[in-house]
């Protein structure tokens, strides 16, 4: 049974989720939706301690299967305590980040095969996924450039470069592929009107 | 490329993995090999922390899909810094439980779908297997009696009991359904006499 809504923001770091979710929020509480903000990794008591464990420089032995993995017990244990109840509690749920990060990041970013990613979630997200998911495209170069130009590029920026151009063509890529759920947002337009446009698309699923 | 040997054990608690295991590793050192021993969950610094989560009492709100997949990322931790190198060093590693834990325990045991199960741990364990898993065969309700004759059953012990007969029929099972690999060992004989035919069995596949 499922009466509420799933949607999900992804997009490289820097993209404007933040922004973008914040004001969808407010537009849907003024029309009087419940509306339950999460994000991914974390959301829970217990996702946040496995973010931990991943992120902790103590730990930097952890394997990137291993560190796949954990992402998905992450999501799991998400989904279980809170976007599964909350979508059949009639809510609307709005998640910063979901499975499609993985693909990105693990996927395409570190080079983990996508069958193996979609495997492991395919068992995680438990029947789960997201009813539309907005894609903040926004070129990473652009970005990333800028930080470099303001910091001095060195072996470890180019190399963060490489990582965010390949994790922003997996997201081309998997927009291509899912065109009925992923919907790519030019993220370099001024914020009121990306908001409208998001807005716009929300109207015709409610 | 694969040199060295995988042999795991499996059984119930107080079936005497521990101790089987510490006379065939004396057996085998004692002929010239190179032993690893290793314990699931854990076995590393990882796989620990993951296991402590898991474990901690603060965190009772861990869904039983979610601790299923945090084994199987301690499982991979476990793999890629132990197991796999070792065997591929030529060295025999002997760990106190593998996969089939996780399909007695979290499937027969607490009733996860044992499709899942085999989905996530196909990826964690990374193509590898053991060449022979002993499985020592005690009936749990025997073990669990003498321990309610001692302390007094209640609802909880009755409890537990109902979960290791389950446990203990899921390991009949697979020990049928796998008779390549899992071989069942009558572990209610004297402990020299069970020994002896570990140690035989060992003989023919070195």
């Amino acid at each position: 049974m499922k009466n509420g809504k799933f949607i999900t923001f992804e997009g490289t770091d820097g993209s404007g989720k933040t922004t973008q979710i914040k004001l969808l929020e407010e537009y849907l509480k003024n029309k009087g939706y419940e509306v339950v903000l999460s994000r991914e990794p974390g959301g829970t008591k217990v996702s946040e301690l496995i973010r931990d464990l991943i992120l902790d420089p103590a730990n930097t032995e952890i394997d990137p299967l291993t560190e796949m993995i954990l992402y998905a017990a992450s999501r799991a244990q998400h989904i279980a305590q809170i976007i599964k109840p909350s979508i059949e509690a009639g809510k609307i749920v709005i998640c910063d980040r979901f499975v499609d990060s993985s693909y990105a990041y693990q996927g395409f970013g570190r080079g983990i095969d996508l069958r193996l990613i979609a495997d492991v979630n395919r068992v995680a997200i438990d029947g789960i996924s997201p009813d539309i998911t907005f894609f903040l495209d926004i070129d990473p170069e652009t970005a990333i450039k800028r930080r470099i130009n303001a910091t001095g590029a060195d072996r470890i920026e180019q190399e963060k470069l490489d990582f965010h151009k390949r994790v922003y063509e997996g997201y081309k890529k998997m927009s291509l592929l899912f065109p009925d759920r992923i919907m790519t947002i030019d993220a370099e337009k001024p914020m009121d009107e990306i908001s409208s446009q998001i807005n716009e698309y929300i109207d015709t699923i409610l």
